[in-house]
């Protein structure tokens, strides 16, 4: 927009209709082009044109399709309306005097477009002098970071030498657990979907060891294996049949704290695998506890500066797997339920910047 | 035992094979008779001749003889061992300083039995004169009293005006808890197996309403009606389909002590039926925890402190169910997997005192 016309040409992605089950397709979510007009008298007070420069692509994404009220009990993308998500754009116009033309800031409902107009009020201007990516405000310091550290420091609090398990291990939030359960000096085992991404977090992430769940399918016995000594603190992405697992190698006191449960996003409930042996927390005394990050906003200052900390110090490794170009906000969602998936999934809107 | 003769009959319940499955009959436990000496030579330096009153029936012995180590995980009667509970007896013979003839004491693992020897370092002395009779020490102020004071008054610890479900609400727990929270100044509603238990709690234990699961065999639908605005607090005894339709009405940061899971003792546990929901508690941030009394006991003082001023004061009503004769052991733990069960089960062990 070097410009400033006073209309631009915006693509979008809405959503075309609601998908219960399944990983969400081309019939689901569509790109259109939209005009749009950047106009200073078009662009009400309080608000900003924006142009979204990435977004980040999180498994919660997935719940707002449904068009049912379950499990994570997201809001619903309204029919037609444009996708939104947790995102890093540049302000082009200001109808508020806290915003300059050129400031970086994110926004939580971010338009998955090239173009976007929004109210000023729930965004934040990024100070990008401190030598942290614009990737990384989206990974360590976005929605997988905060969810890991709530997970680990907050919920899980695993002590030294704890034995940690830890779920979708190379995914956004697996990556950065297993470090933050590392730093507090626990043993950390993690499963994935391959044996690349096995090598990938036990090579660049710290893990001590880790599994993969389609080559070992006796979660059971698999777990046996990896924690003779029994499981303290299980940070579960998956739900289902390794939930179930974990519940027979549960430590006394153990704790779970549920981040989301990827394996059940894209089925309707009553056909998800059910737990049978939640009778186990009973002796076990297992504390499971499911939890949004809204609820922890009051601590994400706390959360920024240890994080930074840690990145400073070259304590902790970010990974992000970046997908380049607007068109690719499709694969790039639906690359959360596959195997191949590894580190932050993060959509560039432009193919180059 | 009045002539104190050295030697007695007495009759006591032994383990004579395990049942990991049903409800256990008199294929497992059988009533023996032995002679045991109580000449005073006889009984070692540190230890009681007891002649048991009262013992507390209580679903968490059916765990002890399944021979299978999960669930409650708890410690399995040997074979051929005699049966012991928490209980209540009267010393006659001591072999410590600390206690005399006619003293009555509780005992965590009292022998099922007529009389018997036992080390006196687990007993402790009750005090008779408070107006509190010997089973209400096994009820109130046993027990299931204080399962019912940690879920309610630790773990579940709602706030005046909240919503609680207590399921197997009849039972020893259930009528206790029911009139803790209401004490708290919350709406109480139980669900219970038959229609004259649903009118026991309505009438006599103070609960703002309750259903017979028996008739409304549609859980959802029961609770969508008595729980138009959610579920803060669910005090979990059975398990199963109740906890899965529980976890669709749940309010969000909803609690759910499991205290144990009725439903669940008489099977293997993948023939249980799974709960396909647990999704529901990331979206609500549900908090799940099981206990076990074992790990409350700093606060044992506090819970009879608290028992006993509102017993005093007539604000809490014990409900016993009790058993006459030894020979009843076998129907008193079985009624405890019924329908018809309601109060706290106790077994007195003479037929008349």
């Amino acid at each position: 927009m070097g410009e400033k016309c006073d209309e631009v040409e915006s693509r979008e992605w809405y959503l075309a209709s609601y998908a219960p089950e399944g990983v969400p397709t081309s019939d689901h979510l569509k790109l259109r082009t939209i005009r749009l007009s950047l106009a200073a008298d078009s662009i009400p007070d309080g608000h900003l044109a924006v142009e979204p420069l990435f977004v980040s692509i999180d498994p919660y994404l997935r719940s707002r399709m449904t068009g049912l009220l379950h499990g994570l009990y997201s809001d619903q993308y309204q029919l037609d309306e444009v996708i939104t998500a947790f995102g890093i754009g540049k302000v082009i116009r200001s109808k508020d005097s806290d915003f300059e033309e050129g400031d970086i800031m994110f926004h939580p409902y971010l338009p998955v477009a090239e173009y976007c107009v929004l109210a000023s009020h729930m965004s934040k201007k990024i100070d990008t002098n401190n030598g942290i990516s614009l990737p990384d405000f989206l990974s360590s310091l976005g929605v997988p970071g905060f969810a890991a550290w709530v997970a680990i420091e907050v919920l899980g609090d695993p002590k030294p030498g704890s034995n940690v398990f830890i779920s979708a291990a190379a995914g956004g939030v697996g990556i950065i657990a297993g470090q933050l359960a590392r730093l507090r000096g626990c043993r950390v085992i993690g499963s994935t979907g391959s044996d690349d991404k096995v090598k990938l977090i036990k090579e660049e992430f710290g893990y001590d060891d880790g599994f993969n769940y389609h080559k070992e399918t006796d979660f059971d016995a698999a777990l046996s294996r990896y924690f003779p000594n029994g499981i303290d603190v299980y940070l579960d992405n998956v739900g289902g049949r390794m939930l179930e697992a974990v519940l027979n190698h549960v430590n006394k006191h153990a704790r779970i704290p549920l981040c989301g449960m990827i394996s059940e996003y894209n089925k309707v409930w009553r056909e998800r695998e059910g737990v049978r042996n939640l009778l186990n927390m009973v002796g076990k005394e297992v504390r499971m506890e499911g939890f949004m990050l809204g609820s922890y906003l009051h601590r994400f200052g706390e959360f920024t500066e240890a994080m930074e900390g840690y990145m400073k110090q070259g304590k902790l490794k970010p990974k992000n797997n970046i997908y380049l170009g607007i068109h690719t906000f499709l694969d790039s969602l639906a690359s959360l339920f596959t195997s191949s998936n590894h580190g932050k999934v993060i959509l560039q809107v432009q193919p180059s910047m």
